[in-house]
């Protein structure tokens, strides 16, 4: 079992959401963190890095935004819904923005924008799965 | 003139912000964030810090969502107006959220809580700022 | 197959590491990062919060430090020996610090100390693993 | 006054190093983390960014070490002078390098490297004052 899913099963309260998304959410997110920051520095490793500028670019970014949304659903004290919808929203359009991009290289024949792409989408499908969640409350 | 400003004034390309409030949101958000690593700390050293939970809390994930906007802001490479937006809106409403739960603590009397809610308040101002500048484009 | 090792085995050019030894401690990183945010926001749940502010300080430095040294090391690009062995040292120091403190609650029946002592452990091994892997070159 | 120096005057305990010097490496750091990720950014703008590829990567490494560094000085709970110690000493190395570097290019007539490299500057000089106040401790 997955450090993230332990951790919120050995939290000492209650708290909203479901355990196993939330912790799916948490994983894609981190893991997708690393995949933009190892993409965007693979990019600029490309004999051209300046044609990869916007892919770059938005590898940083989602990276960013990736760590913070997950550090925000690791804590459960004092949940605020509006705070964490707030943040999965930013998270959910950086993270499809940047598949579109790494997608549109992958077919190019880039294979880490290939495994990024990958990474992007599948946090961006656990991030809206939670928005869902906690609109639908 | 603060680093922000002349790395702005130094970006080798034409970019669509206005310089001078963009400085402003860029230091508002770095100034921000320290204030708020700050205040959950000095939060934990007071007597009980359990009945601070709410104000930590808010504390550690304004000060991650404002260092993530900030290092957006301070790039102006391929600028997506959606991506910017949804962050700034993101950290619009922890900033408010921050700064409200500080501001009932200043009123009790603590100091660090004081400083913290203008810094909150300060920054999002800045970011509501950006937020009305790009919409009215 | 994880992303991080994905991102490796795509990365345009030769690295000097060893990409399964890479690929574990970035995995480390990443997994206590989340781990000691996690457990600091738990450790403030508890009772006495106050009781627990050594773990809080080290848990929020240790995700810190983690989540920097994880960055570092996903970039393969210029690689300095130097920088990634004064930021493992201090990612090593760290780890050890926060999973001595995480251990001793665990003892007390802290079951969330527990998970994240764990963390810590395997992280500070596979950085230490890194450093000597540097030095003997 | 800087809210770094503010929220130390306000802190509810006692700390060891001196304010002054701890509020000057603090905004050194902010500032330079800054600095670091607009260089990247500006770098990855210029006509040939391949040709500044150990430039962006030693900002980007630069500005994530220099926010770590900032978070972990700006908390002064149950402070623990060797992580202190650890921690700056990587970001001393690190903000040594990203400044040699960014000279390189300031003599070439990159202007955002000539600032960069003074905030790199600044920072090292700052935090190696730190390492010095408490190795003579």
């Amino acid at each position: 079992m997955s450090y993230a899913r332990q951790m919120l099963d050995t939290y000492p309260k209650d708290f909203g959401l479901d355990a196993a998304e939330l912790a799916t959410a948490i994983e894609a997110l981190y893991g997708c963190s690393q995949a933009c920051t190892a993409c965007a520095d693979a990019c600029l490793s490309e004999t051209n890095p300046g044609d990869l500028a916007k892919c770059i670019r938005l590898d940083t970014d989602c990276a960013d935004i990736c760590i913070t949304t997950g550090r925000i659903l690791s804590r459960q004290t004092e949940y605020d819904a509006n705070v964490t919808l707030a943040t999965l929203e930013a998270c959910v359009q950086l993270c499809r923005s940047c598949a579109d991009e790494c997608e549109s290289h992958a077919e190019m024949g880039m294979e880490h924008c290939r495994v990024c792409a990958e990474a992007c989408r599948r946090c961006e499908e656990a991030c809206q799965a939670l928005v869902d969640a906690i609109r639908s409350k």
